[in-house]
């Protein structure tokens, strides 16, 4: 069993550890949005990877979802007190992965490199590989002017009005290596549920894996979006500002012409005839990842529904 | 009353600690080596800077004489755990002033600049200058072929026998701003307890740093060798290594062309006509700084035996 999952942060993180739990060692591949990684106090900041391994290594909050487990503040409390920018809160053993790996890329290692070693060191059984080891920071235009992913995230709690998304420099990056042979290789790949405006749509907009997934059936995706809400972040908000209803239908409109199956809540039953006719196989079941049990119904619910 | 302090680490910093009891806002004046900073995880790390600041904000680790009292270690425990360079260990607290430093000089500060807003954001009434705002790293030359002072000193444990030392760049340097001014109306100087070699030299090699104190009386130093030895660090053997056996007599020559007064300890009152032979005033008393008030106590008898 190969399956390859396409991931953003907390909720990606949540579903692909359900599977990891359900698959061998190597058999999970996780490609991970880099669109939200970006540069602050000197140090190359990877937020959807790190809650990926994290999680994987089962050193997540469990309060919230990213960061670790068991975290202190002291180097922020510094920062707080000679007035630097403490708005993205960085904890302590957080703090020691960002210079790590701030210090390989500086050496010479690219992201995908580093991310396996953070993987080997901990004891991480799954393959997690970035997008693409180029820099494609996901720019908000916004009703207050172009914001980068964490300004408009963390700094202005996703207020503003958004106009336009643009992955900068995407046209002429290249999927790291490994990304596309995983994905030609996978008996299944799983949209996780992820924010489709910057989480996935990154991904797949990466010159080749979007054409990668087209030709590799099953693919599967499950709905972010339970009785026309996020669980967490601004998916919701961004169809709206898309002037599109937000909806289980309306995440699998978003992905139509790739899927084969659409997983959703079983709040939405309701909206079953509208997903089918867009050519989709559809999966009702209850979504919400709250236990870690949650996780691994969920995922086998996705498998077995993605084998039939 | 107008005091310059020229200091190093731990030493200067326990040292100044007892002037600054005893005197008002911005009556003391700390000019401080920088031959000891490096960049370490892309971090710039000012040893000297940092003891002498933490001490007088009464923010150091009393144990160690370095680094904040009530650390934690969770950066450097992920950074150990992903194989990443920890030999040199950086606390907590500690990196949240590293990263914030490099940050403001990444944005074009000057190293004195960042050090005046360390100052104020710690409440420091004292001014803490850096020697110079250039990089000068102190290179020491040893039988294990070069090593910059943080690998001579923490990682090498000061093991490796000194052919020779180095001050990269230090002809091409120029003093920070305030440091020739606030010696040239300075009341007295005094050269802290600390290295001769690698905390006192480079200051006093900066060039105009040695000429403006020349002229300016009177200068008084506090040995760092107690009984041919060093409460701390590799002063002793340095002047071994440079064939001359350490003891107060030793570090009263090594000034001696700038020397008014010299202040050593009562165990080596032997050495009393030796160091007055060079032309130096002498007063012997306890000088080693075990607790807050041998700080004031020394303190106070070196400006006493300045005053005369």
């Amino acid at each position: 069993m190969s399956i390859v999952a396409l991931a953003g942060g907390v909720g990606g993180a949540k579903f692909v550890d359900g599977i990891s739990k359900l698959v061998g060692s190597g058999e999970l591949t996780v490609i991970v949005n880099t669109g939200d990684d970006f540069n602050h106090l000197g140090l190359k900041i990877c937020p959807d990877i790190d809650t990926i391994c994290y999680t994987l290594a089962g050193l997540a909050n469990p309060e919230t979802g990213w960061g670790r487990c068991g975290e202190t503040w002291n180097a922020m409390e510094t920062i707080s007190r000679l007035g630097g920018p403490d708005w993205f809160q960085l904890g302590d053993l957080d703090l020691g992965l960002h210079l790590e790996r701030s210090r390989c890329i500086q050496q010479g290692l690219t992201l995908s490199q580093v991310t396996l070693q953070i993987c080997q060191a901990f004891a991480i059984k799954d393959r997690v590989i970035p997008m693409s080891d180029a820099e494609i920071p996901t720019l908000l235009l916004t009703d207050e002017g172009e914001l980068s992913f964490q300004e408009y995230f963390v700094k202005r709690n996703c207020e503003p009005k958004i106009l336009g998304i643009h992955f900068r420099g995407i046209e002429y990056a290249k999927p790291a290596p490994g990304v596309i042979s995983a994905i030609q290789t996978a008996d299944m790949i799983v949209f996780c549920p992820s924010n489709p405006w910057v989480s996935l749509d990154p991904i797949l907009t990466v010159p080749g894996i979007r054409n990668a997934v087209m030709v590799k059936k099953p693919v599967i995706a499950i709905s972010p979006i339970i009785g026309g809400r996020t669980v967490k972040g601004p998916a919701a908000k961004m169809f709206e500002e898309h002037g599109i209803k937000p909806s289980a239908f309306a995440v699998a409109e978003h992905f139509k012409e790739m899927l084969a199956g659409f997983v959703y809540d079983e709040v939405d039953k309701k909206l079953d005839n509208k997903i089918k006719e867009l050519g989709i196989k559809t999966f009702t079941t209850n979504t919400l990842m709250e236990t870690q049990m949650d996780r691994v119904r969920l995922a086998d619910e996705v498998i077995n529904f993605a084998s039939e």
